[in-house]
């Protein structure tokens, strides 16, 4: 048994002296050759050794080189330095791992770009930035679970192949066994696609809502959390080729319902960081400080992190109709000075900058926007009593955009085939889908939510790249 | 607001009478033209519905036909039938969703197979069966999250779609844009994968081990819970081509930590479903029992599944080496009487055979097999002082063979150097795993636990096909 150690959080929680322990860790500094700096990754404060002069071979002390490996064994005692109220005074010191600081990818002193850390994706989790993320992004995961496991929802895993593209959600990866050299062919010349793994042409999963809908008129109320991908050529700062989403659906609730859930969820979660990541959220406040002071006074946040999350805690997201959102554009100065590139009239699906005026200039907070004209909206939406509008809502967020996509389901089964029928959605396809409607169907709704946005939104980082382990995006799929 | 409901679970654990309910969900019977039985799936078990005679309409009542969907309030009342303590005298009753009965794939009292129920996989989930198993499934799930989570794992999402093939852990997937007509072609004629997507050749992950050690290395401990693939050909009871799997790893550590962290994980998570999922697995439980009558006496399980499931939680897992396992087989009746199929001798890849000799006839219980003979495992396992064996460990568990695989990692650079010159793992691919090794390196070690596999042992299915959603094999991919 190796690991008998005290992770480094939890020593620094506990203010008691006077005990020996065991801390293994990376070197972070070492200064004056006595004041050794370790961290296990726990947290972002390091433990501080204290190695007597004289104590230990020059040697060895020559080896405590950033991100060399230690393990320490010695007594804690109160601090006379300031930041740490304890410190260990080493009894014996190992180095596990040396770190040649010539060749180290990574020296914080240089403070590194964000971008240049990408190419370095397997280092980053080793600095403060990227440490806070994950750890946030951690909680965030484990809240999504508690919450809806508190709800009674079941957890269902919907499947990542598949042979079903009806969804209409974007462009998808093909997954095959089939060789592009001597592939197997029909007499017309086409692709035989009873020859590959499935006997089908399969798919990447865009979206696990339909499979969900079969748990949730069965269990009542489900949430997926998994991967889903597009293969869409967009290089943006907003956009993963592989990326997790939350979908959660639930029978005999209606539109309202999925609006209350939905706030509900994405507050409980941000309260859950608020009170178990308060180190890694003022870490990270103070870094987008930081970032932001390379900005013009005009582009910078008006609220610091913290603040911002308190104040989406705090207040009612805004719910308006689609209808009233053209309205206050149409009504707004950036329309009548002619500050917005894209039209804006009842039926447009509206670009980023619309949502950002709504929610950034408009109502200061994020909003629900409701009842979206069908005819920019998928097949499954229900149709609304005006014929004209669907049980849809998006919610957008600051600074991030749409965060949450979701809608009423239409639950009668001839409306849905009218639609699929318009829509060109080939109904022999999803005859599965489609028996929910025909035995014992319910009004029913659901929405997904990316979950790297909410936690770009959660943790001010402004590139999703940076809040996912190895993003895959165009001509990128490094480690 | 639609959903002002209560769900039957928390219905049925209140003993309350007295007050009004609204209750939704999908009819199981309907006995005398007025006994209604009603699941919304949170339990296995019905609320019964009171309707007085001559209340409500002939043609309403005719359409209270299996999984019909119904919305009823009335007041909750003592229960005079046996079975439940209480039920609900209907005040109104709506039908949501009718029910053709003469249509509906799921007629109950004709005991529909298991392998029939795959079939309409989207209506199994309303079986008492499927209920109780997703149920658990979701329980384990659960427990997964919470375990690794109150021990400060960092959850990280380690990628699906990758470039690097180097595991060697099957055969994998390809994901492509690239068209199977007019696909790219560089000068000689081979396909010119810088066309692709992410600008190479890329496939679905097999195991998220390589980047978990990434995070291991900076946060100590982490986790993956995500889909795994394998593009083999196996149609077996045991094998899927997507299933999802859980891989802990953790820095300073070696293998007896490993084991300990494994025992002490499978422990917490029966431990969770049987505190959470009773009844579930009593059902279960009486399931197996039933499905057992149908074969001989000496192939029936000595142990019902809620005694295998205390039996393991109260007995320490056997801890034997690779070499005591050959020793135990060559001396074993069974070899004796040669009634192995395959050779045993030191140096071969155990036999399901053997593997099922060791747990079910000779420990009955479940058995960790350390120390493997190096030529069989992995190229990141930790060579032993022997020079012959590696520091992996498997778990082998009664009636599903193998659960968890895992070892200690090589953490000595020139070491795993030599391994992957050894094994032809090519070092130019992988210089992101061989950077932790370069800086800092630690003793650490990981495991993998198969979930469906799992969820198997725990609910006591026999076909890895029913305990997952929607399954993934050779040939199919519905849904």
């Amino acid at each position: 048994m190796f690991n008998k150690r005290i992770k480094v959080k939890q020593l620094l929680a506990s203010e008691q002296t006077g005990h020996e322990v065991t801390v293994m860790g990376w070197v972070r500094t070492f200064r004056n050759n006595q004041f050794l700096a370790v961290n296990d990754g726990s947290t972002n404060n390091n433990i501080q050794i204290v190695l007597e002069l004289g104590q230990f071979d020059e040697a060895l002390l020559k080896r405590l080189t950033t991100s060399a490996s230690v393990k320490v064994t010695g007594e804690v005692v109160p601090s006379m330095g300031k930041g740490q109220k304890i410190e260990v005074k080493a009894k014996t010191l190992e180095i596990l791992g040396d770190s040649d600081a010539e060749k180290y990818p990574l020296q914080l002193r240089n403070r590194p770009s964000l971008e240049y850390l990408r190419e370095i994706a397997h280092m980053r989790f080793r600095t403060n930035t990227f440490g806070a993320v994950f750890r946030v992004r951690h909680s965030l995961a484990f809240a999504i679970h508690k919450f809806f496991n508190e709800k009674g929802f079941v957890y269902l895993h919907t499947p990542i192949i598949t042979a079903s593209d009806a969804e209409g959600a974007g462009e998808m990866f093909r997954v095959t066994s089939l060789p592009f050299d001597g592939t197997p062919r029909n007499e017309d010349g086409s692709v035989n696609f009873k020859e590959d793994f499935f006997g089908k042409s399969t798919n990447l999963t865009v979206s696990g809502q339909l499979e969900g809908e079969l748990g949730a008129t069965a269990f009542g109320e489900i949430y997926t959390f998994g991967p889903t991908f597009r293969a869409e050529n967009s290089n943006t700062a907003r956009h993963l080729a592989e990326f997790w989403m939350i979908e959660p659906e639930m029978a005999f609730s209606d539109l309202e319902d999925n609006m209350n859930l939905a706030e509900e969820f994405i507050k409980y979660i941000i309260q859950y960081a608020m009170d178990n990541n308060r180190e890694d959220l003022e870490f990270l406040a103070q870094r987008l400080v930081e970032e932001e002071k390379q900005k013009p006074q005009a582009e910078r946040s008006e609220m610091g992190l913290i603040e911002k999350l308190e104040f989406v805690l705090n207040n009612n997201f805004e719910r308006i109709t689609y209808t009233e959102a053209i309205d206050i554009l149409l009504q707004s100065p950036a329309y009548k000075k002619k500050k917005f590139q894209y039209e804006v009239k009842w039926g447009i699906d509206m670009q980023s900058e619309h949502e950002r005026y709504l929610v950034e200039k408009h109502f200061k907070k994020p909003v629900i926007v409701t009842n979206y004209p069908k005819d920019i909206k998928a097949f499954y939406m229900r149709l609304n009593e005006d014929g004209k509008t669907v049980a849809a809502m998006d919610i957008l967020a600051p600074g991030i955009g749409e965060i949450v996509g979701g809608s009423q389901r239409e639950e009668r089964l001839e409306n849905l085939e009218a639609r699929m029928k318009e829509m060109h959605v080939p109904a022999e396809d999803l005859w599965w889908y489609l028996d929910t409607r025909r035995f014992g169907t319910v009004p029913h709704a659901g929405f997904g939510l990316g979950f790297e946005r909410m936690v770009l939104f959660v943790t001010g980082m402004t590139n999703i790249r940076d809040v996912i382990a190895f993003p895959r995006t165009p001509k990128t799929a490094e480690f």
